[in-house]
This record gives structure tokens, C-alpha cells and sequence, in this order.
């Protein structure tokens, strides 16, 4: 950890990006590579152009123009003229192994054949990879699956079990399917299995509607905690389909404070614009830990606004690193070197106020690039990033 | 375009002032000019000249007072004494003047006879105007006309057609009559009608009550939805009447979701202290467009800060410049200089920290003080303003 | 207050903490000192050492070392160690003087035998002391002490009465107790008789419930209005008992609006995260007043951004200075020397910029400093610093 500056300590620190999906491996059209840009709109965009015209399209043109060969600020046509010579998985190659992380913690709710996998994503980015498992999904397929809604709670117990032997933690997106506005407690076995009942019921005709029922929400929630595995909530920022001030993670309270939560890490993804409320309760409660990825990525050279936001109340031991990337591989890497430029300017310009020394700004880069990660979810050791990256 | 450099390009760009409203023309007293300087405050201000200590009372004296060749930073009583030698109409045409604002958007829903109209604010600043016709000005002025409630939706689509032949927009303060946290759903033709029927039974004995009902104002917002004309919505900050957390434009999430809305810019104005949640909306809606009209002039020197928000998820299409101005013409030039203050910093910033090219640089501030304004509302080409905007 | 330089007159002016709680006087162990760097866990601290992980960890270790003879960012356990050889009463000695404090507002709601009250706050920190009178605690002890609950507003009344013949206000903490999101409008007189029946009801067996009844707050709230007694309301972060979404002040609107609370000063504590929520009010209604204290010592070196956002619509002449401290005097050290860190900058920057006079400037950090408080709280004016507080 000694020798070179700060800003040379923060380029070199190995990150665990402790939220993450899969990146893209087969080529696509330039629209599917500009509707990736906008994270908010969930229909296709009439004028996709115009993702270029944001933060994320000034950001990718400075930042990811030279791991492309191209010269800084680079044209958006000359970006994609570019982009498709080297090919998806040329570039993904190059994103991912130019990001500086060590280990990768897939949302694996989304792989549909599009996104690289964990063996995938391991391979392409020369990084370990790690599972996260989303609870809703599977709560649909166990519902699927079942031929009796009876045997819902201890089938769904079940499944669970078995994918978490290998996967490091879980996900909801509760945020998406209900909102927080409700009612959070452990709900019992009949009205579990009468919800389930509900579900296949409207399941009708082999159409499977999402799960949005929050009693068996709830229920995989409170499995979960009872697992005492980390527990990613998606928070603020998302597609539109989400009703963002129900998102507010202050709505959690209720949950948070219930005596069976207390040994269950509770992971607060992303939370923009509730970054100020997120940090507030990683302040008050033991267990509640944030990360602002997702919105670092999109707001690109605002993003060290947000990043310095997310070190007010919040511990040190509880602020994490994730870029929340999906598809295009810029966004496993944007997320890295965005985080990085704002560290460096953040805690840096902490050095250079003397609010800290430098010794205490290089241990707070460390726990969250990576020590509080790993204490989390019980990772393995660093691999030796200088040794073993290929950068 | 080219030529000069980037804060001198920032100095010289005409701005479209896209929501205002008319200036003082006849004098009045300081206690009328320092009312208008508390925005909040519905009832005469028991201490008036507190208003000098404030974020605008700094900013007028120290950037308006050149325009009425006073020193910087001059006592309220000198720049008191020297704008009543001036007169209200100097003060006013050299204030709308130095803006540099080619076309202003006239919201006439306020126009009392002590506010210039659109006739009078062209000539005196030299610039064009448009008119934009507020929904519930127009419905209340039906309601009173009309005999029998069964003709209301007839009659008000009729008038709304003829009022906007020639203006460029329409506006709603559904944020101060009713909140948006409302059924906004298109209602029924039953409905409206049984709602003007009550207003009318309520407008007894010659009182005419001001349009609360949701029902009614609803309707004049689909009225205008499907005429496409943009609609603009009053967001945040006002006056003490409203309810703030009731204007959160997150509320507006279902009414955005309605496929019928979706050809019809939507333009969020203001959005104070929302700016993050408006900017989502323009990020996830591509008919959404956002600006920080009349928080940057009562902001002041924070402004800067407030600028640089609203320049995260919405995109650079998506964002414009206004002032909300009324009242004394030195918000319709403060709203002009704090933004250009703003820009130099925020976007130059951009350019200093090599996030963007300074061509880029170039293009967003000449879509946000122009170009996406004049693409929206349709209008003609800028004056060039060298030549035909007197400074 | 000519002479020097801007940052030494903000190094000098006096403050006035218009809210804070005594500190400790007796030794304790090194987890009581933890625990108090945790505002938000009601529980003991399962890791008390994390809380030096945080930013008021490092600020205490930057500012505070030098008080105690140390380097600054000594370690944690060097500090520790030079704080129990001093002793808490020379720790608090030294921390309340050099926070250069001329008069500090003690809440005395909490004046257990843990914390020094007035008298010993004066005596230990050479400063001038005045009491804060916590309503919900004269309601408790008013109810408990009654026979019948018929005779609870005479009561309740009187006790006021003679409690703030000498105290210079009250406070209230619904925000603990029930939230904003009530009806706050004022009780009827056998409203507030059946709630006290209630209340004697539920304090069978001697057990004596937390006031948590709206109907008893505000009628306590309203009998001091009535008295025109600055009226203190915790607003935003605080424990996590408390509902932090549910603190919004913007839910106070329908109380500021009635007629009968125009007269009397509406303190509002705090306000962390919703400083511009409460600066608005303050913009709004010329009653209400704002600090951001608490929240300065909690965010370190990141108060200097909330300082700043405390400065937007709120008029200079309605933000207060204060530090909240509460137990170690490093707190209400700390409040005082962030504060002046934060002035400095922001404040300063604007001298820098030219947005206002270096005069203007001063001005501006007097009020703020002391003069609001000294005119809200109808305080004898100030101590003359140099001469009578000792650093």
C-alpha cells in the first residue's frame, strides 16, 4: 500500500463490484447499443440518438474512446464505427479487464441468452465471479413449478437452499414489483400459501404474470433473512415502470427495526436520489450497508457530486462499490473509472484540506474498493491485482 | 459561433426565456419592489426590507446594479433611490435588455394591468414574445360564461382552440389548486360535466370561486394532451399556498404513463428542491423536458449548485432555460446573468476537467438556451443577436 | 469588528448555540464516548470502534487532538488514552471553551444525572447558560402528577407558566413522538381532558408511557403559542425511533398557516435532509427559522456542502447557529469549529467570487452567528469575546 500518490493508490486498487449483470457477447445494432444507454425509458427510444446527448454518452466518448484506440471525445460515429470493427466480445473484453475488478457479483435475474453468465463473465474478464440470486424469480418459477400451492413455503425453502450453497447473497426488487409503502412483516404459512393459491389461479392459460404479490414477496424476503445471506434491495433509480418516490428506502424502517432482521446484512443498491436517507440508515442500523452504482454511471462527470453525497452519515465500513453495468461492457468500466476520478477527487481533496491524513484516506479507499465486500459476503482474498489483472 | 472564447461564447449566446410573465410598467413603491422579492410570502411582508438579506437582495445588488450604473455591491437605499430617478419603464427596457433574451414565453394567466403583456414586453425589451395560455384562467372564464354545465366541454375545447391558435403552449398550476398526488386519469364527459355544474352552484351570488376541482382541471389537461400542444406544469417552489411535498412531479408518474400522453411534451418549470426527481422523469420520458426557472433567481449565488443538478439524468435535449420573471424586471435579467454565471462555471468546469470537448461544450449550451426551446414550441429562427438585440 | 482578515473574523465572532444539550461531567468507559459518535442506533453498539470510521471520527481526531495536546489525526486509541488521563470534566472544560460560544440554549429535556445542567454548563465553560423547556416532558410529569384529568390544562398551563418565567422557550419533539403527518390544529379543551384520561388510563401500575398522543402535544404546542415563546421543533435526523420521512417540516404547512401561530418564532432544528425543504419555510413564512445543526457534527468535513445548502432560500436573517451536542464536549466543541470551517468557505467563497461585499459578508455571519438568536430569544447582549471567554 506504500509508494506512488494517492490518486496512483486509488488507480490501482482492485475493486469487488459487489452488484453487477452480465455484459453483452454477441454483436448488436447500434440501437441496441443506445437504447443500453438510457436506463429509464422501457420502450424503444424514438429518437436513440440522443442517448448520446446525456452524461453516460460524454463519459463513454472521454473515458472509454482510449480503450478503444480512439482518441479522446471521439464522434458518436466514429465511436460505433469503431466499436463494431473490434466486435462485442473484443470490447467487452477490453471494458471489463480495463475496470480493475477482482470480483464480479452477478444479478443472475436477468441472464437471459443475451448476457454473459458467471462462467462467461469470469472467462471475458479474467475477474472471479460470484452469484447473487433473485428472490422473485424464484418465486416464479417454484410457483411454476408446484402442482399444489400447499407446497409453496417449504418448496420455495427448498430452492432456495440449494442455489444459495454456491451464490454469495440475494436480491430483491421488491422496489419494482410493490414499492415500500407496505406492510413488511413476516406473513404466516396460510396466507403465504393462499397468495400462491392467488398467483397460479391468475396464472391461467400458461400466462405467468410477474410476481408482484407483496405477502410473497415478504415471505421471500423474510426466508432470506432467516438464512442471515446478504440482502440486496434495489433502491431508487430504475426503469420507469417503477414508481421512484415509493422507492424511498425510509419506508424500510418498519423492517429494519424488527429484531429477526438484525444479523441479516441489509444491501442498499444504487438509491439514487435517497442517498442522503440511504446513508441515514446505514448510520443508525448495524447491518444496513449502500452503494450509489447505477447513478454513478449515469451522471457521469456529476456522478463525484453523488459519490461525495454517499460519504456523509454512512460508516466508512458500510459504503460499497458496484457499477450495477448490464449489456454493453462500458458500463462495467465506466462504473470503475467514474468511481475512481471521484475518490480520487473526493477523499483526495479530503487529504488535501487536512480533514484526514493520508494513511487514513488510503484505508477508507480500501474498505470500500474491496474490505467491506469481502468481510460481507465472505469472499476470498484479494487476488493480487498488479500480478494477476490484465490491465 | 466560433471565435472567442468559451465564457465569452456563454456571454453572447441569446437565450429563449421559455415561462415568464410581464414586467412592472408604471412605478410603484419599495415596499411593491422588495414584496417582489419574497416569493413565498402571500400576505404583505411585516418587515420588507429583510428582503435585502437574502440570496436575490446580494444578487441584484451586485449584478443589477450596473445596469443602473451603480458601483457593485451598492446599499439597497442608493440602488432604492437611483431606480425611482430612473422610473419603472427605464429600469424595465434596460433590464430585459441586457438579458439577452431573444423570444420570451409569456404565461398571461397573471396579466393584472400592472403587468406588461405580450405587446408591451416585446417592445420595450426589444425581443419577440408568444403567449402561453393558462388552462384554469381559460376554464374559470368559460365557467362564469356559460349558462347550462352540459355545454362546459364544448365550449372550453372551443375556446381553448381559439386561444391557441396563435399562442405557443399552455400551462397548469394543477401544483397549487390541487397537488398532483391525484387521479389524473382523462375523466368522463359526465364527470366534467357534473363537476362545472358545482362550480357553478358554488359560484353564487356573483363569487367565483378559483378551480380547485381535479375533475375540471384534469380535463383541461387531456383537452390540451390532445391537441400535443407542449404543456407546461408548475413543479415546487411557489408560493405558501401550495403544499410542497404535495408538487413532488413523481406524482406524475402514472399520468406520463398513459399512452395518450406520450406526443405531448410535458415541461416540468422550476422543479425546486424536486430538480433530481424532474430530471429522472426527462431521463426515463422522452416527452419530458425540465428547467429551474425562478429557484436559480431566488438562489442566488447557490445557483450555480442548483444548475449543476439539474444537469445529471436529463438529458442535454431535454433542458431549458427560463426565469419566471414578474413583477420587476430585474428577475428578467437576473434569471439571463445567473444562468450564464452558472454555465460558465458548470459547463466550463466540463471542459477544464477534460469531461467533455469544448465543442461539446458549445452544442449543450446552445441546446439549452435555444435550440431545444425553439424545437419544442415550434418557433422561428433566433433573431441573430449581435445585430438586433440592443445591449 | 474592523481589522483582520475574513477568516479571522469568523475564527472570533462569538456564538450563540441556541440548541444544545449539557455534557458529560463524570468519567465513563470508552464505549459510553463511542456510542455518543452513533446518533441514530438506540441499541448498544455491537462494533463501538467502527464509530471512529466515520466522518466525525475523523473530524474528531483532526480538531480535536490539538485541544487535548495532541497531533492532529492521532489514533484512536492515542486519543482515548490522553482523554481518560485528563479527565471528562477537564476534556469538557477545554472543548466548551474553545468552541468561543457566549451563550448556550440547553434543552434540559434530558437533564439526567449523566449531563451537566445550566449551572454547570455555565460554570464550566465561562459562558452564559439559559434554559429550554421540553413540552412533552412538562405534559408527562403535569399527568402524572394530577389527580384529575379535568384538571390537566389548568394544570399544564401553569407549569408552563412557571417554567418560562425564567427559560427563553420551548421545544417540542413530535417528531419522535407522532410524526408531522397530523392534524396539528389546536385541541378542544375536552379533547385534550379525554386525552389525559387516556393517558392516566394506560399508566396503570405505575408504568408511565412516553407521551405519544397528538391530541396532548398539540395542545402543548398550541399553549405555548399562545405565549408567543420561541418554539423549537426537532426536524429531520435524529434516532432511529423516529420515522426520519415522517419529519418533514413541509408537513408543519397547515400549522404555519393558521392565523394564531403568525407571532410566535418557529424554530426548526436540524433539518438534515431536508435542509431545503425547511429554507423554504423559512423563505415563506416570516416566523420560522432554521439551523442545521446535529447534522454539521455528523457529516464532518461534508458540512461544509450542508452549510452551504442552508444558505439558499432561507433569508439571512433566519438561520441560527447550533450544535445539538449532547454528552462528550467534543460535540459541542466540534459544532462550533465546523461551522466556522464551513463560514469560511462558503461564506468566503462568496467574497471571492464578488458575489457580495467582504462587509456584506460579515454582516451576514453576525446574524447567523448571534444577532438572530439574540433578537429571536430576547437575549442581554453579547460577552465581549477577546476579553471575557478564555481560549
Amino acid at each position: 500500500m506504500a509508494g506512488g500518490s494517492f490518486p496512483d493508490f486509488v488507480e490501482q486498487v482492485s475493486l469487488i463490484d459487489h452488484h453487477v449483470h452480465g455484459a453483452f457477447h454477441a454483436d448488436g445494432d447500434e440501437a441496441r447499443f443506445q437504447n443500453s444507454l438510457n436506463e429509464g425509458n422501457t420502450e424503444p427510444l424514438a429518437t436513440p440518438e440522443d442517448t448520446y446527448n446525456t452524461q453516460i454518452g460524454l463519459a463513454i466518448r472521454r473515458w472509454c474512446s482510449g480503450i478503444l484506440d480512439l482518441p479522446r471525445h471521439t464522434s458518436p460515429a466514429d465511436y460505433w464505427s469503431r466499436r463494431s470493427e473490434l466486435g462485442e466480445l473484443e470490447v467487452c473484453r477490453r471494458m471489463t479487464r480495463a475496470a480493475g475488478v477482482s470480483d464480479w457479483l452477478i444479478d443472475t435475474g436477468l441472464d437471459a441468452a443475451d448476457y454473459l453468465g458467471t462462467a462467461g463473465m469470469a472467462d471475458v474478464s479474467a475477474g472471479r465471479t460470484h452469484e447473487i440470486v433473485r428472490l422473485e424469480r424464484v418465486a416464479e418459477s417454484v410457483l411454476r413449478e408446484i402442482a399444489n400451492p400447499a407446497d409453496y413455503v417449504d418448496a420455495f425453502g427448498q430452492r432456495l437452499h440449494e442455489l444459495t450453497r454456491s451464490a454469495v447473497g440475494v436480491k430483491t426488487v421488491l422496489a419494482y414489483r410493490a414499492g415500500f409503502d407496505q406492510d413488511l412483516s413476516r406473513p404466516s404459512r396460510a396466507a403465504v400459501v393462499e397468495a400462491a393459491r392467488r398467483w397460479q389461479e391468475n396464472a391461467c392459460a400458461g400466462i405467468h404474470p410477474k410476481l408482484t404479490d407483496v405477502t410473497l414477496i415478504a415471505h421471500g424476503i423474510h426466508t432470506a433473512v432467516s438464512r442471515k445471506l446478504p440482502l440486496q434491495f434495489h433502491v431508487g433509480f430504475g426503469d420507469r415502470d417503477l414508481d421512484l418516490h415509493k422507492t424511498n428506502p425510509l419506508y424500510l424502517l418498519d423492517f429494519l427495526r424488527s429484531p429477526e432482521v438484525r444479523d441479516t446484512p441489509i444491501m442498499l443498491l444504487h438509491c439514487y436520489p435517497f442517498e442522503r436517507e440511504a446513508g441515514y440508515l446505514a448510520h443508525a442500523f448495524e447491518n444496513v450497508y449502500i452503494d450509489v452504482g447505477l447513478a454513478v454511471n449515469f451522471t457521469g462527470s456529476r456522478s463525484r457530486a453523488l459519490v461525495a453525497r454517499s460519504f456523509e452519515l454512512a460508516p466508512f465500513t458500510k459504503i460499497l462499490y458496484s457499477s450495477d453495468a448490464l449489456g454493453p461492457a462500458e458500463l462495467h468500466y465506466l462504473g470503475a473509472r467514474l468511481w475512481r476520478n471521484a475518490i480520487t477527487k473526493v477523499v483526495g481533496g479530503w487529504i488535501d484540506d487536512d480533514d484526514c491524513s493520508e494513511a487514513d484516506a488510503r484505508k477508507i479507499v480500501q474498505l470500500v474498493a474491496q474490505d467491506n465486500a469481502r468481510r460481507v459476503y465472505a469472499l476470498p482474498s484479494a487476488l493480487h491485482r498488479g500480478a494477476t489483472v490484465d490491465r
